[in-house]
């Protein structure tokens, strides 16, 4: 079945292949993709579409001397396959040891852990330029697709290049859609691009001073191979379009792109997903039938994403109902929140959705866009927490730490269904604050909630209790529950429990009361402790006799764990906290 | 002397004015802005350069229904004078009635407080949106300087605008050159156009799908008032491209641009500062010193900066020298942050430069391309405290919280200039940490200081003592020996004087070993205290007797303060803080 895949043990093996064999090698690199996709899941379509190209630079340039950055670098199986990492594909047993990203420390051929879009241009901008200080002659690829390109990341990188007077590749990787379809105008661009075999005036490549080829057959291993033979050692920088096909080698891929980006485990024959995840209710479900709603109600309602429509599963039949009250930018975070302030500032009611790991991208716009200026943006982030995305470079564990601190922005972590709908529902239709969600990582819980969230900072007593004081925030919640039960168990102490709702605020009037009764306060939050919202508590009872416990993550970056294995690693079962909390008692 | 200006008092009375009397403004304008300028300083060049387009956009225009963004704002003095505000230039003793920026509290027509570049596509964008989305139609205009476009943000915004079927405006102010010169093929590009009168068949903003006019006349106002009234209540998005010049009307200024960005109070006649800063030294002097030895000592050794080399004090002559070791991105902190990591991680040496509230822009990319992949690159950072910038949007005091929780990410804080270039120093040639220097806010102070940092999160016991330790970080050293003389004098205690050096970790020893012979520990931090050090402090003791006080700033955006005067108002001078020590003991 692997005939020659299992000769190829580095890229050494794949230059001594005859044209026919090149393509043998194509067609069992698919079927060892299909091999990990169907049994694990992972990126498709980017992968599907990069065989031959893939191939081809492993035929012409010579790895790792040559360099190459892939962008996303989810697009790197191929590559993988290539540089000593097949098992991983073929051995069921060894899925575990590749990541599904680019990795240094899997192999020498990686250069970089990649997992958000955009990077890979300034990246190899960078190898490049340490080659030439150090007077190394080596050549430098960047892989890009085309729905990284809007990224500003990107875009500010072509700019840079347009100045660099030495070897440097960029392919641009054109396979016309992004996750979702592709946005701006920067794709007009590129597809009269392809309709004139690269030949259009307007062409944003050379406007950024760059030498431009365009190749149509980027899956024809041998156009790849000439390709990439003509710009070999290139004295300047060059931009190859190549037109590849999302998802070829498999009929569903190809014909339904957006849906076969990635996928859960499938079966080949009929394309299904090989697990159920039954009919319950989801989060994911409660914004879609939210913002379908609202949208009918108010005209001046309008969903913004950086490309990010699954971050909130929305459809493509519910963004064409949705119409002009949808809006994605492409893969543009910054552009996003900027634009979503000005819609607030005129009046209307902007809801930015991405997920948690993404909008670190637009920091600064938050800051000085949205909160410098007071705007009533809504944002509503998913995988805000330790559950979910557990890929170092997908982790939303960090941004508690990085936006609770950012003046005027209202962070709110609902505990519940009831609560989220609520908080919603509130932060669109109020005026006087920027609000930031985090949707709750686990599953979906149901308990009464208020409605109004204008007292900001205005922790809720959910259970009065005496001694201990529990802040169990957002959707660890729950744990606060489970150690409320515990303490009354193993301690009996009937402990007060407090959803603090607000995490960016401190509850100051509740915490100054609890010191009449309460010894202990212990922190439960979905995060890194530093920087979080357990150190706000931790520094307001500084002075005072209050013990103060404080829960969350460490500061690290974790890489593919379990998320209650790692919860137990630090500490926080019901059963580990008692235990902390008999030695102070 | 103003004696059409005095007639202004609102963009009505503009319009009013023949041909003659608006160029007669015109000239008047100037000697209002030479009255503030002269006197207390401010941006020069780029407001010099907008003054006959703003009457125009004034006179064809109706503001403020029909809305301008500028970007950066810091063109807007002559939008001011024309809109109520002429007394914060013609009277001195208005002077401080007017901010530096476009500010929404100072006029209705002003949308947004903006210091950063970059933003009026994304902001203007979304005002049109929302127009849109209320069935409104005024014209909305963004006016984004070339220096500006480098920026992601502008152009993800650029792309964005290339779907918009509506009403929308872009003037592209090309005076060429940013605050430095521009650096990127995207300049190539305007030059081509420049020198074509906009024919040049490579054109970035068509490649954006734009309509495009470009008008050569950029200081003429009745050409500037064809263009305009050509383009009012145009049905879609188009750039018009005018060509100006920047410090026109002041000769010293259009020779000098780079200099006349943004001045210091100076004498008309001869364009000196009216202030000497004396021949002392400046944590500016001092890191060119080194960077100039160090680049001719080691050939991988590179300074990296997005358009600031200001933020260390490098000029024109001094680049030059450095040649392919200094490498300017133009206004792309993104691009500027991955391109060190792709250098750091091929083996070379990279600095980064700018100030701390732009390196926010790059918050994603220093935690994803170079903290995840822990790639040695030092950033160091100019105005990373509450000295020095003061306007709401150019504060340095947030980062500390932002970045200092960021995984893998050395957060250095010296203390004197000795430490400064020792950290610095070690901090380029060491491969094995990410790290980002803050540059003291305060004066140069001399003290002697450790060569080697690599024991991370190891602090410094400046001077032992009992009871009370004192932890200062940085710059706010200083505050600590005042503290400690305080607690010296007025309670005959001698406290553990501790320099942390290490803003974003804990040394858990040294603070264990503490509790044997102190029952309090105050932090003094110049930053944010939600987020920053001393709450990590708080945190570590929370379990002990221990009392921690924190002091640093409050989460708030503080804007044109006087920083002594802040921090007593925090409660935060050496007396001050006695009092609420004397209340523990």
């Amino acid at each position: 079945m692997y005939d020659i895949l299992n000769s190829i043990n580095a890229p050494a093996d794949v230059k001594r292949l005859s044209a026919a064999e090149l393509k043998q090698l194509a067609s069992e690199m698919r079927e060892a993709l299909f091999n990990r996709l169907t049994k694990i899941g992972g990126h498709f379509g980017p992968n599907f579409g990069m065989v031959e190209a893939t191939i081809a630079l492993h035929y012409v340039f010579d790895s790792p001397a040559d360099k190459f950055v892939f962008d996303v670098s989810h697009q790197s199986y191929p590559h993988k396959l290539l540089t000593g990492r097949k098992n991983g594909y073929i051995v069921d047993e060894c899925f575990g040891e590749d990541s599904g990203y680019t990795n240094p420390e899997e192999s020498g051929h990686d250069f970089f852990n990649v997992g958000h879009t955009s990077t890979s241009i300034a990246l190899a901008l960078g190898l490049a330029k340490a080659r030439d200080l150090k007077n190394d002659t080596e050549n430098v690829i960047a892989v890009i697709s085309d729905g990284s390109l809007s990224g500003g990341e990107a875009m500010e990188a072509l700019n840079a290049a347009g100045e660099l007077k030495t070897n440097f590749i960029i392919i641009v990787n054109d396979n016309e859609i992004a996750i979702a379809e592709n946005h701006g105008g920067l794709y007009r661009n590129l597809s009269e691009l392809r309709d004139t075999k690269g030949a259009a005036s307007a062409n944003i490549f050379k406007s950024f001073g760059l030498d431009y080829i365009y190749e149509e057959n980027g899956n024809d291993i041998q156009s790849m191979i000439a390709l990439f033979k003509k710009v070999k050692d290139i004295d300047h920088p060059v931009v190859l379009h190549i037109h590849t096909k999302k998802g070829l080698g498999y009929e569903l891929a190809e014909k339904n792109k957006e849906a076969w980006h990635w996928t859960m485990p499938f079966d080949r024959e009929t394309g299904k997903p090989k697990f159920s995840f039954g009919d319950g209710e989801s989060y994911t479900g409660l914004t879609i039938n939210y913002i379908m709603k609202k949208a009918k109600e108010d005209e001046r309602f309008v969903v913004v994403t950086p490309a990010m429509p699954g971050a909130i599963g929305l459809m493509p039949e519910q963004r064409a109902e949705l119409g002009d009250q949808y809006m994605d930018v492409g893969i543009a975070e910054e552009a996003a929140v900027a634009i979503a302030s000005g819609i607030a500032k005129n009046g209307a009611k902007p809801l930015v959705v991405t997920n948690m790991t993404f909008i670190q991208r637009a920091y600064d716009q938050i800051s000085q866009d949205v909160c410098i200026n007071n705007n009533p943006v809504t944002i509503v982030l998913n995988f805000a927490s330790c559950y979910g995305l557990t890929d170092v470079t997908h982790l939303g564990i960090f941004g508690l730490a990085a936006f609770s601190n950012i003046p005027n922005l209202v962070v709110l972590a609902p505990t519940s269904k009831e609560e989220y709908l609520n908080m919603l529902s509130w932060s669109v239709d109020q005026t006087e604050h920027p609000v930031m969600i985090l949707i709750p990582g686990n599953e979906v819980t149901s308990r009464p909630a208020d409605t109004d969230f204008s007292e900001i900072n205005k922790y809720k007593v959910e259970k009065a209790g005496e001694k201990i004081a529990i802040l169990a925030l957002g959707d660890f919640y729950p744990k606060g529950e489970a150690l409320a039960c515990a303490l009354q168990e193993k301690l009996n102490i009937t402990p007060t429990l407090i959803n603090p709702r607000f995490a960016s605020g401190v509850d100051e009037e509740l915490l100054t009361k609890l010191k009449a009764d309460h010894n202990i306060v212990i922190t439960l939050e979905d995060g890194i402790l530093e920087g979080g919202f357990g150190q706000k508590i931790a520094s307001f009872y500084g002075k005072d006799c209050m013990k103060v416990l404080n829960y969350g993550l460490n500061k690290e970056f974790y890489d593919r764990y379990d998320p209650e294995e790692l919860l137990r690693s630090l500490g926080m079962t019901a059963e580990q906290i008692v235990e902390d909390v008999k030695k102070l008692i």
